[in-house]
């Protein structure tokens, strides 16, 4: 049994959405960011990093986004979530996942957080203007070159999709008409047309 | 054949470290971070992303550190780099070389780099004077929590081990003396004392 912690519409949506993919049997815990509770003591002993997602598996707590898809594509193989018998292949969906986490998502984080890189306000706001620029940048380069349709790493659909989509889904909140990017947009309602999407959003954007 | 594209103690050591590790035969070609080689168009070419590392395998080019170090492990199993035959402990490799790419390096880049995120010289003195304190509170959960001593997964040297040591040679051009944290000063040495180590630095700091 695993149990995912999540926040409504954060990065946890892309785990959440593997773990429907993969038919795995999981609860769900949810963070009340509203009341900083991924600050709190408890939820610091999940994840002392006071982030989401987190997955409690009945060998330990994993965390941070890549390593916890590519756990469900491998503990569920029969899900075919990942090309797990070539390295190369694999490397490859790693490297997209991994764009995603630690350029694309920190350039949207720079638009509500801030404080975690400076301390002035005035900083914030010139942070904040930049967004539409560098997250704008990061959906150009994923449109042209890394997007290689219909789904992320071709013909077959993998753990790249669904954290694709979800960043993909802040594009309007960063400032950004996401119809810009054609071929997103259109991985974007191939996404939503899957139930395991609409089940996971029915729990993170009811309707 | 592999061609590790890199630049002089940039993350790309890591990956370095893991070819002498893995015993690979690999040749090296240094990307010119003076003349600004990585927005050049032949560099472009190879990552589009304007980054090192970018590692040329006979299937095609790889980026992103945590990505291709993995490979690495997989692409030589008799060097025993990663867990390969066990999901969760691999999953635990991945979340601790995401957590340095994702979170510690991007807080380290915010020292040099800000203008990725912000436009104002304000901005990035705001940024430059904060990076002790958020690579400083990195490197006090990864001394706390995270390396399970004496290598970062435990008994086992890893890929872990040459990123994380990529990561704190960096330290004290942050203004952290790494001897606050006393399990990853020793990690340092015990890496420094690696052949492989060794020979990888040969070309990145010879001196």
């Amino acid at each position: 049994m695993l149990t995912l912690y999540y926040a409504p519409n954060t990065c946890a949506l892309a785990s959440h959405i593997a773990l429907e993919d993969a038919g795995a049997s999981y609860s769900l815990k949810r963070v009340d960011f509203g009341s900083r509770e991924q600050r709190s003591s408890g939820y610091l002993a999940v994840n002392a990093k006071g982030r989401v997602p987190a997955l409690v598996t009945p060998r330990g707590i994993l965390t941070e986004t890549p390593a916890i898809l590519v756990f469900i594509a491998q503990s569920f193989p029969e899900a075919g979530l990942a090309p797990l018998d070539d390295a190369f292949a694999l490397a490859q969906l790693q490297a997209f996942n991994n764009y995603l986490c630690a350029t694309v998502h920190v350039a949207h984080a720079h638009r509500r957080r801030g404080s975690r890189w400076a301390s002035e306000a005035s900083s914030f706001a010139d942070m904040e203007r930049k967004v539409p620029e560098t997250v704008g940048a990061c959906f150009a380069l994923i449109e042209a070159q890394m997007l290689k349709g219909p789904w992320v790493m071709g013909e077959s659909y993998t753990v790249a999709d669904p954290y694709l989509y979800t960043i993909a889904r802040w594009l309007e909140s960063d400032g950004i008409d996401p119809r810009r990017f054609a071929r997103v947009h259109e991985h974007m309602a191939r996404m939503a047309g899957r139930e395991s999407a609409r089940r996971a959003l029915a729990v993170h954007a009811p309707s």
